[in-house]
């Protein structure tokens, strides 16, 4: 499976690139950095990113952010891959289903990393997962996925008996040696209670939630730093010196509320015990 | 069962009354009300509440906004009553535990109505249900009750799977004709979407959740108004006003973000039909 970021605009000459530059310098001196500049390019191409998926015959293809293009869904389906995109609100689903998804991912509130959603004109889209995945369920007739807050045995029987077919889980695998979790960012999810993660935009232009840390503390509310994909590539070199230095407070620490459920296993044997914990859970409930 | 409002502090002489009461003044002249003025007092005495509980011999009691004080839960206790109360994280979990309540009520970011926070420095206290109910259960040795986002069977299951020993519901009640819910009110939960309700201080002075609407948006941000319960005495007139005249911009619409799942069943037929749902989805799971 490969879950790709639907492509945002990107205008190079925004204002606010110069605006993030200079509220970045002092981060940058502070890491001993030179002074930050604008990169070349902001993001990956999506086309291209697309074309290895359908070349490489990826059989599960999703996209994060929005609704997969007609084109790319139909290239996708040729090359035999299931598609799925990523919903946080039932109009989001209703979306994404009549665009032709094969199934949706429901991504509830308690979900580490970004946000997915694409929507517009919702009070909050910060849905819990409970309330989320059987208000989807009911209103679209594709599989649904849970994601958000899940990282136990306890969670997947929870997102099953809601009415998903399957859980998706990652805040649960951040400890797992074959994560590619930085040392400081290690030591942030041991430490962090649920009530520690909180939902910025400060890394990445797009709300993400993560363990609240100085710099999503001293960046929060502002609003004229630029949009996703281009504060997410001025300030990817701080966040690569900063895990290189140890210094987790200019980290982006993405971690769901179930961080306090994070385990120090290895992948695999993280899966056998989740299997064997969520049919207990069914067992007893 | 009753649940209390643990007493909060209100200071008469608060500066900000005067604020509210200037801010109020144009939303009572539309609803044809006097300008509104301060009442003799701003909440019910907690003292004569709990006197009436002990007296009568409720089985079960439980307090919402903080730690049920000392005396109380000794003098509810020797009155033969279980005493609970509401932790919407892990820590505050922790702190009722160690005051020796009976239970806890996890209550999860999905829930309408008031937030039962009471803890401070968290960074992020809206917590999905299905992230708290495990972290709490695993830090606490009493029972825990879930509360939030639960509308029908699949949430019950889900709550049970979770390893609460019960769930509370509301949210799935307010359509049924035993509810107080007022003409505008129930006009609003049918035709709510999950991602129409929204977190405000406007109506109360504590945050709580309801369906989005003009009164909560147009005092939207505003730190300048004074704490619950004033806030929520002074708004009370305008609130009562605005039901008689179905204007429900006005009204606190509570409501949790499993608003579309509320039936129009009479609450006996609903309970039935909430154990049948339960016991079908933990059987499918």
């Amino acid at each position: 499976m490969v879950n790709l970021f639907a492509p945002d605009p990107v205008d190079p000459d925004d204002p606010r690139i110069a605006t993030a530059l200079e509220v970045l310098a002092p981060y940058a001196a502070e890491l001993g950095l030179p002074r930050p500049t604008a990169p070349a390019t902001f993001a990956a191409d999506f086309e291209e990113q697309v074309d290895v998926v359908a070349t490489e015959g990826v059989p599960v293809f999703s996209v994060t952010f929005g609704v997969p293009p007609a084109a790319t869904t139909e290239r996708l389906h040729a090359s035999g891959a299931v598609v799925g995109a990523t919903a946080t609100t039932v109009a989001e689903a209703r979306t994404l289903a009549a665009a032709g998804v094969d199934f949706v991912c429901a991504q509830g509130s308690e979900a580490g990393g970004h946000r997915g959603s694409f929507g517009t004109g919702a009070a909050d889209d910060l849905i819990g997962l409970v309330a989320l995945v059987p208000q989807v369920c009911d209103a679209v007739d594709v599989p649904v996925v849970a994601a958000g807050g899940i990282a136990d045995g306890r969670g997947i029987a929870a997102a099953l008996v809601l009415g998903a077919c399957a859980a998706q889980l990652g805040t649960a695998f951040l400890l797992s040696p074959e994560a590619g979790t930085s040392p400081p960012y290690r030591d942030a999810v041991r430490a962090a209670a649920p009530e520690a993660t909180t939902v910025t935009r400060a890394f990445s232009g797009r709300r993400a939630r993560g363990v609240d840390n100085r710099f999503a503390r001293e960046l929060a509310g502002r609003d004229d730093l630029p949009p996703y994909p281009v504060l997410n590539a001025l300030t990817s070199p701080l966040r690569r010196a900063a895990a290189e230095q140890g210094r987790a407070e200019f980290l982006s620490l993405w971690a769901g509320q179930a961080v306090g459920l994070a385990r120090e296993l290895p992948a695999g044997e993280l899966v056998t015990r989740l299997a064997d914990e969520a049919r207990a859970a069914l067992d007893a409930g």
